[in-house]
């Protein structure tokens, strides 16, 4: 499904100079699944250094389409975003990329949008961002604003993945954790354990304990985890009845 | 104020080899709001094109601090968040970005943090990667996951950034946290004490270690944890020295 929404969304570069740029930006929005490039009059490719920089995203480079305008490269489009840096003075309101990725996914369930970015030096001209139907930026370091082309290609295809797959891709934990009434055997034995071993805490050996279950529910144990404890404290057990006796 | 919580975070490059993502690695993180960059053995550092990639962020390389170990980059420091391709299989759980920066930001507060990340060709080696108490990765394409380096470094900076600004006044951890160093001494005592007690996990010793600072390492250790732990860990000792002889 997300192929095919990923399928409708173009990455523009105008007037892109360093054809490094475009290598690298060729990798950035391969990574995240896209595959679209539209290069408005680039000013060299194609270019072994677009080669060499697009690292396993040749394919990318070898599918571009070069037009010689912005009308051209954003034919067919029926949601315009250009990025812009957030000081430039413009009527459009400008959206936080976060924001404007989230209409980009829902338009590309059915129609074409495009994704335009400026080149090196002064990004989008006035005329090129009023040829837009919206205005993003990438929010940066008020004193820094200056992001390299294909990093600025890197976050806006990052954020556009996430939105489209919903979610931040909370990966599973690898194992299950140890249901309640297991963490409460292994907290009874880590406790008479502890007593077996003579350490106790000089004030208060509950208010240990407390500080001990505390500790473990910050993250949990694993079914497994608790296995390895149980036979750790065993063997210290074990250790404590020959010391005792 | 986020000012004072990213002078708190250091962005630490493990055996770089390329120069020039060295330089674009500084470029990214200066634009969102960072400065500290920690190299340890780059191939070639300082170095011209790290100079020319870098543009005006050179005050970045200029500061950066070179160590020869990571223990010594990550010296001080409560949270080390390990950043690895998602495929990779660990027994640390990892955790896709956008959820690892809260972390950050929250021991950013008070607290030392550092994230981490690996060469250009086999990223961070598994040594390294125990060494950290946090796993994070980008979500990528699955058949397309090779993000350039300086790029995984700017999309965890953005990232950051990000958490650091929506997070209303960012919300100090209860309790501070052990530094690195600390958990280091508590690890290596844990694994005395456990082959004292002659508790040994049928397969593998090296790897039931692995597991034990992947489970410390999800809740993180507050200063007065380790020293209960080495407590608890110094009178099982002596017990086991009674009980073996």
């Amino acid at each position: 499904m997300s192929s095919d929404l990923f399928s409708r969304i173009r990455v523009v570069l105008s007037c892109t100079f360093h054809p490094g740029n475009i290598g690298s930006a060729a990798r950035a929005i391969k990574t995240m699944g896209l595959s679209r490039l539209v290069l408005v009059s680039p000013v060299r490719f194609p270019d072994r250094e677009a080669n060499a920089l697009a690292s396993n995203a040749v394919d990318v480079l070898e599918n571009a389409v070069v037009c010689s305008s912005l009308d051209e490269a954003l034919a067919g489009t029926a949601l315009q975003i250009a990025f812009t840096a957030r000081s430039r003075a413009l009527s459009h309101a400008s959206l936080p990329v976060r924001e404007a990725v989230v209409d980009a996914v829902s338009v590309a369930a059915s129609q074409e949008v495009a994704l335009v970015f400026g080149n090196e030096t002064v990004g989008l001209s006035n005329e090129d961002v009023i040829r837009c139907n919206r205005v993003a930026f990438i929010p940066t370091d008020a004193e820094s604003s200056s992001l390299n082309l294909a990093a600025a290609v890197q976050i806006a295809a990052y954020e556009l993945r996430l939105a489209a797959l919903g979610s931040p891709g909370a990966q599973e934990s690898a194992s299950e954790l140890a249901p309640h009434e297991e963490m409460e055997r292994f907290f009874a034995h880590l406790e008479k354990s502890i007593y077996a071993s003579s350490f106790l805490q000089p004030d208060n050996p509950r208010r240990m304990m407390e500080r001990l279950r505390r500790q473990f529910g910050r993250s949990g144990l694993e079914k497994e985890e608790v296995n390895i404890w149980r036979g750790m404290l065993s063997a210290w057990d074990e250790k404590s009845k020959k010391g005792n006796s």
